[in-house]
This record gives structure tokens, C-alpha cells and sequence, in this order.
């Protein structure tokens, strides 16, 4: 028997995640289907093992918290339990159980006589995922981008690292049972080095998905050639029209910024039309203020509610993301003057108008540009599990490829297929139909 | 009247492209249908200012061709000329009249009682097009833009300057009298560091397409922080199985490679079944002989045909777009082996089988990964128009946004729809019905 040495170094290891790619493009549904379930049992199976390891990490965290190199909030990311196995299984079943999103015949034509052209979904080809010390996000990817045909690359905070490394050769050994299943085709990494090298591999890496704080996602994104699906910032406004109903305002506002205030799909700004401002402000500010909300308001809205208490806005408080219970408001004198402030300071995420008048909610999502525009709703709906998708790969703000929540079709990508009977150009004769799509 | 100073540079007016970009996005198709019917009338109404321009331009270059500063084939792209300008009109006319792209709903579904989410399709903004001398890109892509509802900044070749220049203001002077279409929305440039500048605008410039030859797409997509739509290389090939009916395999082998050589479409590689090379190779190299072409062989190839004169092809020509009357063969053992070469070798362009196996046709169409699988086709069809799409911006070796011949699709993104009646998350009850698309 041959065994020939494996290429070393994240280089080596893409080039055979690339490989086993192109044999999972091959997998039916069934099969994709099977093993994801069966690698759901596999973690239940396994839990001990996996709560051994992820004490292990856990007691070693403990230390640093202690002597101040680690925040409390990054020990309790990294801790799971019991039911956190359980919660992992049944994502994952969740995912495995979801509509296949490869071979779907987005559009097909004949361009001739016998001569047929069909656009159809298949993988990426090979993820790369960088993460930060969250475990759950490991059986999560693996359950995503199996479903979808595609290889990956995992790196995960060092932090975390034998809880991964636990979670991902549990996995691995449920799914090589699978004959089909190449193993080559779930990668975990571990150091900073390793990043480094996977965001130049242009030719072995389809997409690199950061998943973590906006400050890890930044870099990513600034430093990697190859593609990044980056979750955008979130600078999210409510805008109350002069022809809103009040009690919509009131409770899609206070939705809107106090429901979850560290989602991305919060709103950091409401945009008030000055025909309102005095009649909706006072009571808006009460709620806000009774359930600990920070205010930032313009001249206009500290006039509007006449209470001095409110610390007036900078500049910089329009463009800001403040994840957090404050709110800045701005007084405008029209719903162009809206369009134009969401415009300049939102970050293309998610905007919401409350109005009663269905020309100005129209004119508000014609010329907002933003993945999401709401007439009338909370911009915390602005998410892959409520849009149906079920699943979130994360929020985009590009324009590209994906926008808005990106489920399972952000990992795919199409080929055209064009089968004839010895069709020539030389010969052709122009089109029988336009595409359908 | 107050008139307000224009802020300068490129930076400037690509602020005001985007304003303009969003007063773009609110015309209604009518609108912009009539407006590029108009504007192809005024190409041939003032034709005759249009080819002084040119040969304005045609004498400078001739001096540069005289003194060796210019390629007369430079010089021939530049030349315009009555039938020219016919048939850009024509051009913008065939645009005007393709389905709207805009306002296309492409999923649709109910997250909670009277919550309606739609996915609808939308322009993308501003696009940047960086081409070189061909003066009918100008109304092509003017034409391709306000079909799509996207502000413009072309940036053109210097020696075309007069030309271009008097194309645009041809078309700017007639847009102009469309009340809602601002002139801001088409812009031109002239300089070097006019590109620089534009390849870093990322806040203002949405995608940016080269247009020219390999090696100024790669300049443009290397240097680029906006994202770039590559028109890629074509390393294409044509694959003759075993089972191949030698007559498809004649007739599309030869038009792959002869009909228009220069193309990126057009092979550059045979890759033929060890088990009918004998059969095959001989006559198929006397046709392409006959052609003119020079063909590079492996070891196998040479000794299939017993022909000496064939010069052995090297490990470069496996990976070289010739574009031009010169092709290389290589035999190989198996099915699995041909789409180990293509993968291999291939720029994921286009591919073509010759077979009469229904099944290896169907492996080889699930295994190459390219943005067109063939079976019994010419790889010269990989084609906006020949696809139904009724325009080409190019054609896409990438995976992401758009793959293969991108028509006017490419220019567009979505945004989700959501309208509600006052919904918020808190008493969000989930899903109704998954996303249809």
C-alpha cells in the first residue's frame, strides 16, 4: 500500500478540502440529509466528552479572568452545558431537515432546436469560517455548509480550543461512516498564523464568513483577498411619520431599540416628523426612560418635549451603533429630510417608516437604500430565522452575492448548463425564447 | 438664485452620482425605455459631429501609429464611422426594449398574520466602467445602466477623448430633457489618476467593470476596493469521450477552437479518451491543419497520430489562454482523468463533453467546476446573447454575484419588503410559511 505524504500547512489542507469539495458536490440530499442527522445523535452520544473538554477550557479561562487577560463576558460565550449539547443536536437537525438547496433550476431556456440551457444552484466549493470562542458554532457550519455541498475550514478562538477540537473529531468520526463523505472536508484551525494564511488563498477559499464582534469582523474583512460575507454594522432608524398611528409608533420604537438592544437589527436613531414631534415625544421619551433607555435628542426634540434633561446629540451620535439602551432622535421637517438622514448615517441595514400613508411608506422603500425597508414593523424582524430561511449565516450590507439575512443560498453559487446534439456557432441560428427566471 | 459651489474631483461628482443613483431608482420603465429610444435618435441625428470628433481623434493616432507609440490595431478599434453609429443606436434601441430588471419580486412569503415580506429586485447604485478605445461602449453601457436604474461613471482612453466626449454630451443634451432623469447620473473621465481615485470609492461606487484587454481586467481587479465584475480568462476545453459520435466531435471541436479564435469562449485544450484517440486524433488534426492551426501535443498525442511535426506541448500551454489559431491536446486514460486536467488547468470558464453516455456526460457536468458545463456544444456559445440574455456586460469567472455571461441581472441587487401593521418581535409568533422562490 502507497501512502503518499500529505502536503503540510493551511495550504496543503485547503488544497484537500478543494478536492473533497468537488466529491461532496456529488452527494444526494438523502445522503446529506442522513449523516447531519445522524451526526446530531453523535453529539448527544458524545456529551460527556464534550463537557469534559469544555470544563477543561473553561477552568483554564477561570485563571485569566482572575488576573484580568480575560473578559468575564468572553468565559460565559465559551461555557456550555448540557442543554447547550442539546440545543447544538437540534440545530442541527433543524438544518438537516431544511429544503435542499442544491440543483434547483433557477431558470431554463432552449437557445435552439434540441439545444437547452438551464441555470442551476450547486456549492461554493470551500468555506473558510473564523470565529471567536462561541462553540456552538461549530456543529452549527458543519450542519450549514454539509447541507449545502460545500467543504470548510473552521478557526476557532484558542480559547476554545479543546472544546472545538472535541466537537469537530466527534463530527468527523460520526461522518466518516459515510463512505461518500470525505473527511478532508472539515478542517479546524487554531492559530492567528493560520487566518493570516487562509484570507490569501484565493484560489483554495470560495468565501470567508467572520463570525464575531464588529471590530473581528473589520479586520477580516480589510485583510482577506479572498471574499468575505461580512455581517454589516447595524446604524438602524425608526422613522415616525406625521400621519403615524401613535400606538404603532409607540410599540414598534420601543420594540425597535429595547427588545434586544445589542442586535445588530436595533435601532440606534428615531427620525421624527416635526407635525408629530410634540404630540408623539413626551410619551415615546416616558417609555423610554422606564425601561432605563439613554437619550440623545436635537435641538428640535429637546424643544419638542421641553426637558433639558436630555443630553443634546453630537454629529457623532448619528453614525453610531451604540448596541446598547440609548437612542439618539432627530426632528426633521419632512419625509424627504428622513430619506436623506437614514441615507447619509444608516449603514444599508434595516429601516423602518410608521405611517398611515401607504404614498409616503411607498416613497420611504423606494429610495431608502438599505437590505431591509419596513412600512409599519420592528427593524429587530430584520433576521434568517423570522424572514423563513431557516437558518442565519449572518446580516449582510453589501450589495453583492447577498443581502440582508443570508441563509443557506449564500453558500451556493450556479453553473449554466447547456446540453445540445453537436450545436456549432457557425451554424446557429439566434434564439427561440428569452430566458425565464 | 443661490447656486452652490460643486464639491471637486472625482470624489465630488461621485457624490452627486449617488444622489442622482437614487432619483434613478423612482423612474418608472416607460420612462426609461423612452429615454434611450430618444437618445439612440440623437446619435443619428447628430452623427455628423460625432464622426468629426472621431476623426479628430483617428488623425492624433495616426501620427502615434507612424511614430510607434500606438498598435494600428489600437487605432482600428477607435475608428468609428456611419454603420458604426447605426448600429449603436441600434444597440441602445435592443436595451430600451428588454424587460424591466427593476421591481422584480423574486420570493415572496407571510411571516405572521398580515406580515408580508417580498424580496424584490433593485438597482445596485453607481457603477464605475473602466473600458479602453472602443467608443461604443459609451451608449451600450449608458444604454445598460438607465435600463437598470444605476448612475454611471465611465472612465475611457485618452486617444478616444473627442469621440467619447462628444458621445456623452450627445446623449447628456437629449436625457436632459427628461425632467426625472438627472445629468448627474452619467458621468466621464479622462485620466490615469482619475482611476485611481475611482478603484478606492467605496462609499460611492458600488462595482466597478473593466472592459479591454486580460491584462488591464487584471490591473483594474488587482487594484480595486470596490467590488469588480471581471470579464475572467478562458481556458476552455473540449473533452472527447470514449464514446463520443466522432462527427459532433469533429464539427464541435473545430468550432470551438476556429471559428473566432480571439474569444475568451474558444478552447484552448482537447482533452481526448485514450480509447478513441486513434480513431479521432488523425482526421480531427488534418481539419485543424487545413485551418491554419498549430497544434501542441502531449507524448500519447504525438504517438497516436505518428505525427513528428507536432511540437510537444510543455506544463505552460496546459495553462495558456492563446486566443488565437493554436490549440493543445492531451490524451488521457479515463473519465475521472479528463475532469481532473480541466479542473486542474481550467480557468472555471466553460466545458464541453463529446459523448453519446448519457451518464458520463452527467459526471462530468456535476464534477467540472465552471460557470458553463456543456454536453455535444460548442464552447463559443458561453454568450450573453446567445443565452436569451439579451445584453452582455461580460462574462464572470467568479463564483460570487454572477457567474458566466451577465446580462443586465448583474447590474441589480434586492432589498426585502416588509409591511406590517405594527408587528413587533416581542409578540412575534414564528412562521407561517417558508420563503418560496
Amino acid at each position: 500500500m502507497r501512502v503518499e505524504a500529505k502536503e503540510a500547512g493551511v495550504i496543503g489542507l485547503a488544497r484537500r478540502a478543494r478536492i473533497a469539495a468537488r466529491q461532496l458536490a456529488n452527494l444526494s440530499n438523502n445522503v446529506r440529509r442522513e449523516a447531519l442527522l445522524r451526526a446530531a445523535d453523535a453529539l448527544i452520544q458524545h456529551q460527556e466528552l464534550l463537557l469534559a473538554a469544555n470544563r477543561f477550557d473553561c477552568d483554564a479561562a477561570k485563571i485569566q479572568v482572575a488576573d484580568g487577560s480575560m473578559t468575564p463576558s468572553l468565559l460565559a460565550r465559551l461555557r456550555t452545558s448540557e442543554p447547550g449539547i442539546e440545543q447544538m443536536a437540534t440545530q442541527m437537525r433543524q438544518v438537516a431537515n431544511l429544503p435542499d438547496p442544491l440543483g434547483r433550476i433557477l431558470s431554463e431556456n432552449n437557445l435552439a432546436e434540441g439545444l437547452r440551457l438551464q441555470k442551476v444552484s450547486c456549492p461554493l466549493g470551500v468555506i473558510g469560517i473564523v470565529f471567536e470562542s462561541r462553540p456552538d458554532v461549530i456543529p452549527q457550519v458543519i450542519a450549514l455548509t454539509l447541507k449545502s455541498g460545500n467543504a470548510v475550514i473552521l478557526k476557532g478562538g484558542v480559547e476554545a480550543a479543546r472544546t472545538n477540537e472535541a466537537l469537530i473529531s466527534t463530527l468527523r468520526n460520526c461522518l466518516a461512516k459515510f463512505p461518500d463523505i470525505p473527511n478532508d472536508a472539515f478542517n479546524l484551525l487554531h492559530t492567528r498564523e493560520d487566518v493570516s494564511e487562509m484570507l490569501s488563498l484565493t484560489d483554495q477559499i470560495d468565501l470567508i464568513i467572520p463570525r464575531g464582534s464588529k471590530e473581528f469582523v473589520r479586520y477580516v474583512a480589510e485583510n482577506s483577498k479572498v471574499p468575505v460575507l461580512g455581517h454589516g454594522e447595524g446604524v438602524c432608524h425608526v422613522y415616525i411619520d406625521v400621519e403615524a398611528d401613535l400606538t404603532k409608533a409607540y410599540d414598534v420604537a420601543f420594540d425597535s431599540k429595547v427588545q434586544y438592544p445589542a442586535a445588530c437589527n436595533a435601532a440606534e436613531t428615531l427620525v421624527v416628523h416635526a407635525g408629530i414631534a410634540r404630540r408623539f415625544l413626551p410619551e415615546m421619551i416616558r417609555r423610554f426612560k422606564s425601561a432605563g433607555v439613554d437619550i440623545r435628542g436635537c435641538p428640535l426634540t429637546i424643544s419638542a418635549v421641553q426637558d433639558e434633561s436630555i443630553v443634546p446629540a453630537t454629529e457623532n451620535d448619528w453614525a453610531t451603533e451604540y448596541s446598547d439602551l440609548r437612542i439618539s432622535i432627530r426632528v426633521v421637517e419632512s419625509l424627504d429630510d428622513a430619506i436623506n438622514h437614514i441615507n447619509r448615517y444608516g449603514s444599508k441595514h434595516t429601516e423602518s417608516i410608521i405611517t398611515e400613508d401607504a404614498e409616503a411608506a411607498e416613497r420611504f422603500m423606494e429610495n431608502i437604500d438599505a437590505a431591509g425597508v419596513y412600512h409599519n414593523v420592528s427593524t429587530r424582524f430584520a433576521d434568517g430565522y423570522r424572514y423563513g430561511l431557516g437558518a442565519e449565516l449572518g446580516i449582510s450590507t453589501a450589495k453583492l452575492h447577498a443581502r440582508g439575512p443570508v441563509g443557506l443560498e449564500g453558500l451556493t453559487t450556479y453553473k449554466y448548463k447547456l446540453r445540445g446534439d453537436g450545436h456549432t456557432v457557425a451554424n446557429f441560428k439566434p434564439g427561440i425564447s428569452n430566458l425565464s427566471s
